[in-house]
């Protein structure tokens, strides 16, 4: 069976993978980034990591997920808050020039969007969204088994759309940015405002919900505008699935299946097929790596 | 040169169309529709009216602009108020049977879109979006010289998504729809309201607007409204360049460029990049229904 490299560049680990075309990982390394020495020093880790998985002469192509904005056609970072001193930095010429293998690099929500899209919950479909809820939100549309970054690499980054913009503006992101309002902290402030008490997360939320009346408003909230944000993301592409991946789909019962029938209520009938579908992709970070790999080859 | 054939299927009337692949019309006819008789009587005036045209035997193929909701892969209208008896009817099927011509159907705002793409603003650009305001609101992603109409085909009917919720639900769209509060007849009517008067069009607005206080507050959150309408296509799709076309665009000079202003406010640094640009070519019904067939052989 064919087989890729996988690496996910992260700001704390880097992580590098064996990963068969059917997303099964075969072998797996990690090591700690440690950015701050510099972009020499996280290079030659991620080539020493790759150099060290079994059999990686064989495999045919490297992917790179990689946090932030990417401009995947030269293989660069566009802004990072974790791995500044790779700004700009050439990192897939540098690693296919050194394993001498195709190598392609793309933003990590969006790998792990391919992957969910081509062997989790979007196996068999042409048209995906791909969106995360988790201490951010973020997106990735996933068409004909390829995903689309747009011109500067930040299509996908929905999490700075406006769903209301009467809402004041929070953490540098727009007034009412659905990032500000869908995402688990924003479930856990709203919460501790309306509660007067402290949720340690968003799960906590979604369980007090179920007895707590002022709870339960912040959690109709939610589901109001998640409907708003998906039912934007549709007119513009206009999907067959939604899959949504993150740590706030832990409580996805207590939430999906309303905000789907509300998402229909924002819709054209014609549009009302599509559906909403929790993750499924264990590892998706890597499987998606070596699904970018193999989607490019 | 190679030469299209280009259809553009509206509710009054039908006009066939010989075109050059650089978007030269080199013969046109055209017919009224009377969609009341029937689909068979349609679909004759049709093929009579393919059948006048000069040289229609040595064009390449055909191309379909057809309003309304489209299924681009079987041929067929969703839905359609002016053409109810066409619905679900396998249009492009026949059309190509009969001329023994790959033929290829889009939504007439998709084809335009395409014209401008490859031929207007955008040519040279691969990653584009196509938006026209007039009485209504709509849109188009072009990547790579194709249209993308997503699954149900209703990719770009972007009229219809929230820009404000709290807002009224007008004319069976969402509440605070696109279409609501950036078209033409929208700024009409909030301008009526603001200033007790009878506007005529838009153009008659963004005139009041240069000497009255109250047009002008319409004015400024047309442009408010549209930035936040075109940065949540940003944060989809991210694209290179935005092409408008519309009626309202005959005033463009007072308010486009503030509004390009306000949508580089709201989106990241990186994505500041994006131009919006008035759609140029004259036709671009039927030079886009030829570039639909050309963009498919």
């Amino acid at each position: 069976m064919r087989t890729f490299i996988a690496v996910d560049l992260g700001g704390t680990n880097i992580r590098a993978a064996i990963v068969d075309e059917e997303g099964k990982i075969l072998d797996v390394k990690k090591d700690v980034t440690e950015a701050h020495l510099g972009k020499e020093h996280v290079m030659e880790k991620m080539e020493n990591l790759i150099a060290s998985l079994k059999d990686y002469e064989n495999a045919l192509g490297i992917g790179l997920g990689i946090p932030g904005p990417t401009d995947t056609v030269n293989g660069k970072i566009i802004i990072s808050n974790n791995l500044p001193d790779l700004v700009g930095y050439p990192i897939a010429d540098r690693i296919r020039e050194h394993f001498k293998k195709p190598t392609f690099m793309a933003n990590d929500v969006k790998v792990a969007g391919l992957a969910e899209a081509l062997l989790g919950e979007g196996r068999g479909k042409k048209n995906l969204y791909y969106l995360t809820i988790s201490t951010g939100v973020a997106g990735a549309m996933i068409l004909d088994g390829k995903v689309l970054s747009g011109f500067h690499g930040h299509g996908g980054e929905i999490g700075n759309m406006t769903i209301d913009p009467n809402r004041e503006a929070l953490g540098g992101l727009n007034r009412g940015a659905a990032e500000s309002w869908v995402s688990g902290p924003a479930l856990v402030r709203e919460a501790d405002k309306a509660c007067e008490k402290e949720f340690k997360h968003a799960g906590e939320v979604f369980e007090a919900a179920k007895s707590d009346a002022r709870a339960k408003a912040v959690v109709e909230r939610f589901k109001d505008d998640l409907a708003v944000l998906l039912a934007g993301v549709c007119f513009v592409c206009d999907p067959e699935r939604i899959l949504i991946q993150g740590g706030v789909m832990k409580s996805s019962s207590d939430f999906l299946s309303d905000v789907e029938k509300r998402l229909h209520g924002l819709l054209f009938p014609g549009m009302r097929e599509v559906t909403l579908a929790s993750a499924t992709i264990e590892e998706p970070g890597l499987v998606g790596a070596a699904m970018l790999a193999k989607s490019q080859l």
